[in-house]
């Protein structure tokens, strides 16, 4: 059995708990957060320790990786020292809200071999998988066309929105890695536009959007259309299509069951999608602990790693710089490790 | 271009002669009705002749193919005509209601070449044929199973359900032909039960039922299940299921466009069927005049013969003997030809 | 939490072992197994106790709840015992594969109010149920016709075969039972024949059908087609098809996930349907767990009875005696309790 | 019967001479094409004078509308010469592939209220225009985003490609078009990048893009992407969806019929799409007809008029103006009317 820390005992948190409880190689062993009512609370839940500290967590010789879920502006901190203390890390998305300081981390910990997974659930999605699967084996020949639609089901809180850094590094970087994941080259051109349609006032009480529409192409021509919502009020929707030269493949949205109703005005028609991430991606949650097992105990890559959450931020960037300068921007233009 | 002249005015006579106006290989010539002034309606719509008596069609060396769509208890005695005079037949459904009349018929017109073509749509559906064509292609392996779903959207009138021959002979009828269309060897054993379901007052009335199910095999031991209702409050629905050793073939229900709809109660809603069999079987309707047009010029028997009219009404006679006797009956008990 | 022991440490057994331990209220406690070694390996899997014997098992009073998934034969003595014990019980399906037997045991627990569920997992299926829950709601108005289509993905071994009681009492019971379920009436009629098509050779050697069709009928007039096979290629196919005055109902197929494949030869291509029960059902099994921790804790009777085991076993009977004698059987005729 | 001139006998024009010959409620009646041979096979087929110029034409007092088909660079032409004439026009899109020229039509033609209609069939087809109509009546709300797919199924020959004038003109113009029907306000900004993927040997040959993304905005903020490929493999794929801040509406691809395919690699395999635009959109094509008579009849104007034709080259214009200096264009740059 595996033994693994948490560190961030939120919503997300402690629906990590709960896949680490129920996975059939991993055990729960220590878990921390800043606010230590949060902690104990998860703790008594599953019977398991809770640490003073964190360092109590990366000293500890019985724990063999941490799954960090704490607030964004902690991430790197933890990232560098679980990377110190040799523990393999399974860090939330984003690094953090902060190209410059993720950069920083990326300098700190140069050269390690330790794993560091960051959780791009959709990487591990069933559907989204085989769609790549599919694409790699030549099912599709040479691909074309990408196109992500990510709706979510409702706009957060304000709360919430002050703090996440805005839709592209918040919401859009999960598709900027999903885009990167598919295109299997990378992005050197963006194109960003966004406004608020969703709440027009939330809107402008924050100067945020809830809106956008992205395209993004590679160097040999690869074309990639992404379209978020916030407010997709018949559920959260997550489609990739994948148009090559030889076919087309769809990964589309889930459903709870396969009940179809039929009536006088209408037919075929399915109950409401899955609510949200949770329950949507809950096999893409598993998955990822799976994938984490894999890579501490046979000390394997991370299908999504540290590169790969910079290189989405770096994505977002451009989007920000595309939406500002109302122009195509290339990608180089703010990547400057 | 193929001339050819129609007997029978009334709704069904009328599809057809727009069908033959359109069809790019033939000219409605002439039209016959026992009411003259339904006859002079549909003349006028194509600047066609009214016939003063069918004789003056049957004489007419200028007509090329005759379909019949008037009342059922006329068609024997019209194919009859036909054959003598040497003309192609398209006749509607059934033959006749009495299987001794058929017979008869039939001994009447033994040994002709004479194209006899019976209006068994569903055999021209491109869903349901190309069904069958896979199936013959070994796609599915060895037939095993066939389910049929045959359901109407609305209660016929009373009138037209006390000349109508009850529930096997008028509408089921379609469904055996589709199965032995679909079994590929005959159905030599049938159980059926049936009741007053969508309406059960006028099923008190008539003594008619409106629900039935039916089982059938063949002497490989074949399966075949057909469901009826005259009531489908959702839309007419028609569905053809083979399952074989290696898989499954299902020809499903056709919609007017393919709009979906998407809400917070539910998603893919697609708009109801297309409503009954002029709807939906419009295609087919159609690929039976070019079946008739193809069995003139090329002197070929048709899809849907004679022979296959008589059989299907004598599994809707086996399917009575069924219900009224509760018991498996072998079709032989009522095949006296 | 709610500890619960397991008897019977087979294929089946292993499966209800791993939802005991991952379900959120539940303890896997003590397991038993004729071989000792079955329990042993499951009891090390997780940590738990081996029983001597049954009766340590009934005896313990940290037990709160008995999973019986052994062998056909021993269910209704173990019921009898659990009973006697006051432990409430989730048996899986078939009671016994003699209706005398079961209704031995029926008098024997008469007037208890200690639980007993039978597994009949298509009950708690999240489609079936829904669909269900919508025709109680009046969604479909009354219901006239149900079609349940229940096709295995392959024929047994033989030995599973030799002892499974036939494909009406081993495979059609559950479809019985959900007709049961669905049609919310006793069915008093029942019509049913079956012969080997998926394996005519093993068919022949043990006098075995694979195929099936039945038709149920209930004192008000409602109908029920099942059919069966044992050798669907194509895949594990489970529908449920509500057909009512108002409208239609159909929980379909469940998809491993919504991946579709678009080439030049065919579209919208989705993967195979989940290969068995296990798979299939897995949320159902899961929802029996729920059910039966519910009936501990609540003191409520099963959503699937003791009765309802003895029902689905009489229709069996029934469907057998239909099947000899080739007619439509009264289910009062097979019911001497 | 409303009396149809048709000028154009090549590919699109036969089409229509054959829609033309079996609408009930029109008339061929006479024919022109530059290439006497073409115009002469039609006039065979249906039996029809040829006119020995345009002039006869539009001079003849039995004809009530004139259908042009002919070459692009004629239509500017034919469409001044019907109004002057006073002859209700159907004109095949685009106008003309010079803004230029189309804008001194404009003008030639301004105040006209003889009917002119441009070919944008997608305007008629069931599925589009039923999306439409349910978004108007509110369905789903506020319109936020629409997204349209449009992919032919093969890269046209080189002769077509160097008279089509580009493929924003040639083939997004469609697009365009459905953008502003269904945005049902004008896009004002636009941001387009093309290049060639399907056949980059003919892309290099004639400075010709095969795939293309464009994202419009409206004034309001409304977002439209839509998405080209000269060559989908697996058919002509043609997708509206409509998200609102209700709901969703999708019209999808249509498929000849609803036969689907169940193996053992994969299930509910359908038959691929319609191959091209004749057959995806016959029933638009005839409904466009329907729309011209309407027209004529009832002096209405056309849901596609004039202007449509010449806002939809604009953003043509404008999506050329954005790819060559890669930022997001103001429609009133390139609109200089």
């Amino acid at each position: 059995m595996v033994n693994i820390a948490l560190i961030g005992c939120g919503r997300i948190g402690q629906m990590h708990a709960a896949n680490i409880a129920k996975h059939q190689l991993t055990n729960l062993t220590m878990v921390f957060d800043a606010d230590e009512e949060s902690a104990r609370k998860v703790a008594q839940l599953y019977g398991v320790k809770v640490g003073k500290t964190s360092a109590e967590i990366f000293d500890s010789e019985n724990i063999d990786g941490v799954l960090i879920a704490s607030a964004t502006s902690t991430h790197a901190d933890f990232i560098e020292k679980a990377v110190f203390a040799g523990k393999p890390v399974l860090c939330e998305k984003p690094i953090d809200l902060d190209l410059g300081r993720v950069n920083q981390c990326a300098k700190q910990i140069s050269g390690t071999s330790i794993p560091i997974q960051i959780g791009f659930n959709r990487r591990y999605d069933p559907g989204h998988r085989g769609a790549r699967k599919a694409m790699l084996e030549g099912e599709i020949g040479d691909l074309h066309q990408v196109i992500i639609t990510s709706r979510d089901p409702e706009i957060p809180s304000k709360t919430y929105l002050e703090g996440a850094g805005g839709l592209f590094r918040d919401m859009t970087i999960h598709d900027f890695d999903l885009a990167r994941f598919m295109l299997g080259e990378e992005p050197t051109e963006v194109f960003a536009l966004a406004n608020a349609l969703g709440d027009p006032k939330l809107g402008a009480e924050l100067e945020e959007v809830d809106s956008a529409m992205c395209i993004l192409r590679t160097a040999s021509g690869k074309q990639c259309h992404i379209n978020n919502s916030r407010k997709a009020l018949y559920g959260y929707d997550q489609r990739v299509e994948l148009m090559g030269s030889n076919g087309m493949l769809i990964s589309g949205n889930r459903k709870p069951h396969e009940l179809k109703r039929y009536g006088s005005t209408g037919v075929e028609t399915s109950a409401p999608y899955q609510f949200f991430f949770v329950e949507r991606y809950s096999e893409a949650f598993m998955a990822e602990i799976d994938g984490f097992v894999d890579c501490i105990l046979n000390e394997k890559q991370p299908l999504s790693t540290f590169e790969d959450g910079r290189k989405a931020l770096i994505l977002a960037e451009a989007a920000y710089l595309s939406m500002h300068e109302r122009r195509l921007v290339e990608v180089s233009e703010v990547d400057e490790y």
